[in-house]
């Protein structure tokens, strides 16, 4: 039999419109993979009286109640206070937790005011989740046949609190086991993907999902079985029809980025890069700096907005700037080529391009960019267009920075295929 | 009297975490701008009975209710037809509507298939509300002393649909005008700032909320009156007393974002700045680039993680490097001057650290970081320390650019004051 369960945001800010729901809809994700229902999410402020009439609703009509938000210490954080008074249990001071936050916050050599300690009472009976982000612990309360989880507004605290508590938990009342496993697609869109692999999608066990991210699709594989192995087989048999169908249309499974994938790449493989980026500005050599061990594969980022810049890093031509302007093929080669030279990396990129919202012509219009990946003295040069709607920098910015990622990761995974788009440049 | 709403989101992708539920935030934020409390947000998948359920629940709490999604033409769409068996009223075919979808299909040289026609059927005395980007009809109900307002679920829909007719017929209904402000503090956290305004944060008109960010908190200051200027006059008072009290530690008013701030500083006293960073990878240059005009004061960046590179690049001695260390004042000093001369910038930022996981010793543990702001020959370096938890790369990296900018963004706006921080270089 399933479980139902429902999700209560508690917090004045998401009432208000201030922040996005990303908890209710992470959550809903999650359980779904894990075979529980999840058939109500309730938003409700920092207030006690709606939160315990929200709260009774959903003791009524569910197993499961997750409930996020409103453990902090000020005085409008009431979840854990309400709760235990629907329930009817009580709280008591918790000595551990009460020196773990005082231990915190002389770590960071901060004074810790009293208000905090609110955050170490325990409700009667209950689990403590330690957060490994935040100073709130998180609880499960089983009262009865009802459960009610109570984690921590930040997304930066409640996602790894519920992978590294509640998702085990929930592992362990369930009678099967659910595993699943998260392809990773570049250079093609949902609906074309969807037709190409039509029947795998209309598979019951596993079952194949989509989701849509920026540039990307994400393909999720989930079995059930009676036991992990077997459902892992599931998921190893339906992975190996997606390759085949796929190939290197796939980037990573379970990994959790292209800047991942890249980086691991070009570790495994003892090869090293370097970027020179104009119009995003950094965002790329930040990506990759960003995966941990990043040290090892990258060797410098330039970021060379202005011509006079590009000039004096990378040794790009005044004449090739003054001929063919800075977002162009050549700009785009010398910038990768002369950053070849001075870095001595085995692999540079250049991103050269018009983000916008100010700077697009007839001929180049805002969103388009020239990426250029150099090897052995040779380039790959693309112009790409990014655009769907107006003044968007943001996706012009990201949609460049996976596209440069992904010739990069191309070349070094099929260098027999790609090596062939790498051409001398002549000027 | 100001009137009570609440948000109901139909369907089912939303309970399964496929889509994020933005309908609720962005009606939110509108309906607070014009005095309209919402109390509730809720989502419930495409099912009759448990929809029917929340409505009678909404319809007993609140004045209004906002109903989003499930009004187009397949057999999940339930929300027109559930809404009218609840208020018990009927709904008949609309000619106008019908001749319009039909020219739509036609428009667009597709089939109509006849489900479409359901999308005609208009709520008994409702007011029809046009979708200029979609085929479905939103519905203003006035219902007694209850009014019901169905809206399309495609935002794209949903937010044109809003300004045109929504917000319009809420003025009309409105007696008085909400506004607010927001305030970005930068080098205080949210307890103690608490407590630094205890007795602002107690008023009630206006009120004053604290939200806590990343290394930041904002202040929302909140005014309700008859007229907009009043509500402004009573804002600004507030503003003042707060800016009183923390002066420069509120970093800009109704501005998104720290590098926002600093970008806008930059370019209204005609200022460049250049960034060279090992640690952060090219995380600085790339929040500063974001920023649509950058290129009026962005000279230049390096991402220099190998020493040999903080040489060839920045022109940091090899004996800095081997007596001090990459993550030393003297090499952050030599890294923001050597920039400086290169880019002829007139501020020159420098960060180099240890983000981890790996990489700290016990003098230097993960997190530390010099950063050194170099300004006419002379810096300002400080040592950070920026560690809560393990392996917080991302908070490390974060925490550094924040504070770098609010180094320069201290020195700009009160060079009097910050001036002093700056030291000749010796070595």
């Amino acid at each position: 039999m399933s479980l139902n369960s429902e999700i209560i945001s508690v917090g004045t800010e998401i009432i208000l419109g201030n922040i996005l729901n990303t908890h209710s809809k992470f959550l809903s994700e999650s359980l779904a993979a894990l075979g529980i229902n999840v058939y109500y999410h309730t938003a409700v402020g920092d207030n006690d009286i709606r939160f315990k009439s929200i709260l009774k609703t959903a003791l009524e009509r569910s197993d499961m109640v997750f409930i996020t938000g409103g453990l902090g210490p000020t005085t409008d954080d009431i979840t854990k206070e309400t709760v235990c008074e629907v329930l009817g249990i009580s709280a008591h001071y918790d000595e551990q937790i009460g020196n773990e936050l005082k231990a915190f916050f002389e770590r960071g050599g901060k004074v810790m005011t009293d208000n905090n300690l609110k955050q170490a009472y325990v409700p009667e009976g209950a689990i403590v989740l330690n957060n490994d982000k935040g100073t709130a612990p998180g609880f499960i309360i089983e009262n009865g046949d009802k459960c009610v989880i109570l984690l921590p507004g930040p997304p930066r605290e409640l996602v790894p609190m519920f992978y590294k508590s509640v998702k085990p938990y929930l592992i362990k009342k369930s009678s099967e086991v659910i595993a699943s496993k998260s392809l990773y697609v570049y250079g093609i869109g949902e609906s074309a993907l969807e037709e190409k692999i039509e029947d795998l999608v209309a598979s019951k066990s596993p079952t194949v999902a989509l989701y849509a991210k920026t540039g990307q699709v994400l393909i999720r594989v989930t079995a059930k079985a009676k036991t992990e192995k077997e459902a892992n087989t599931l998921i190893e048999g339906m992975i190996k029809k997606l390759y085949d169908r796929l190939d290197s249309l796939i980037y990573g499974v379970d990994i959790i980025s292209m800047p991942n994938a890249v980086v691991s790449l070009l570790s495994s493989q003892n090869k090293t890069v370097a970027t020179a980026e104009s119009c995003t500005g950094g965002l790329l050599a930040s990506q990759i700096t960003d995966i941990s061990g990043a040290s090892k594969v990258f060797e410098m980022g330039a970021v060379t907005y202005a011509n006079r810049i590009k000039e004096l890093i990378l040794g790009v031509s005044e004449k090739t700037l003054q001929t063919y302007g800075a977002v162009s093929y050549q700009t785009a080669c010398e910038m990768a080529l002369g950053l070849i030279k001075k870095s001595k990396a085995d692999y540079a990129i250049s991103i050269t391009g018009i983000a916008g919202p100010t700077g697009g012509s007839e001929e180049k219009p805002v969103g388009t960019v020239y990426i250029c990946v150099a090897h052995d003295n040779k380039c790959w040069c693309e112009r790409c267009f990014f655009a769907r709607y107006q003044n968007e920098r943001d996706y012009i910015r990201e949609s460049a920075c996976l596209r440069a990622l992904n010739m990069l990761r191309l070349t070094i995974i099929r260098p027999e295929l790609y090596n062939e788009n790498y051409k001398e440049y002549i000027g």
